[in-house]
């Protein structure tokens, strides 16, 4: 399985692609790529969503990904920044349409409670943990694509423990 | 100047083209074609914005308007409802752009006082101002094609009185 997550803003958003090593004795999440999609302040807003639309589309071409993730939101401080995020996330949505690719959404408390264990964890102990599962030596990208990253690796545990109900059924 | 106005909604989408006929003894508004996009409530999300931006685009390819205009939007029953109207709105800008067209944007205010004369006018007052500029002798297709075709008349408006403003300097 390989899962394409995105953390969608308004200034940059974030990308995470990861995998599953089902050939090792234990399945082991694999890094396979993450980066930010960074919007110019100089371009006017239908621009800007068609740099993320060609951004994603191309980078869902190039990760084959089988399925999308992004974050479900709840909350945000007003009206007009809720209606601006829903922009991109719609741009997002669409690039997943287009790619032919599922999308699924997760609620922020799922997601770090499926990657530290707890909803409430800090942005820190996400970012600990999604560096420990992946094993990555290096920085990420930026904090866009470490949530990106993160929301991926929520879809695989969902999954996985769906497939272990399934088995114990 | 052709005008592809668009009424950006989470169920149903009106648009409305609307020409200037410039051969006349006065500039003449012309109307060109209106119609709402309905989206099925079966469908999830991503193929909803998916169905939003092909006919968005087809009707574009279509008509060959020169700009697109939609609503600015201000308030909002709830964040929820802003990020699902966004989603839809980016979707449509994203259209705009990849037709290479430029995106105008209106205050609620500035449609109705633009149409009416009158910034708080009723729905109704719209759409019968909208009925007698185009001179049409058939009812709207939809309370949402309606809302279109004004917004594409209040960028003809605006635009004739930038025009005009220019001409006096």
């Amino acid at each position: 399985m390989r899962v394409f997550g995105i953390d969608c803003g308004t200034e940059f958003t974030g990308y995470g692609v990861v995998g599953v090593d089902s050939e090792a004795r234990m399945p082991r999440l694999v890094h396979v790529a993450a980066g930010t999609i960074r919007l110019s302040k100089k371009e006017k807003t239908p621009q800007r969503l068609a740099q993320v639309y060609a951004e994603l589309t191309a980078l869902m071409a190039l990760h084959q990904p089988e399925v999308v993730a992004i974050e479900e939101v709840f909350f945000s401080a007003n009206v007009k920044s809720a209606l601006k995020l829903g922009q991109v996330r719609g741009v997002a949505m669409l690039a997943a349409a287009s790619c032919g690719l599922p999308v699924a959404e997760y609620a922020p408390l799922s997601i770090k409670s499926s990657v530290v264990g707890y909803g409430l964890a800090a942005k820190e102990q996400v970012q600990f943990m999604v560096a420990r599962l992946l094993e990555l030596n290096h920085a990420f990208d930026s904090a866009d694509a470490a949530d990106a990253l993160a929301i991926a690796i929520c879809h695989i545990h969902t999954s996985q423990t769906q497939q272990l109900q399934g088995i114990g059924r």
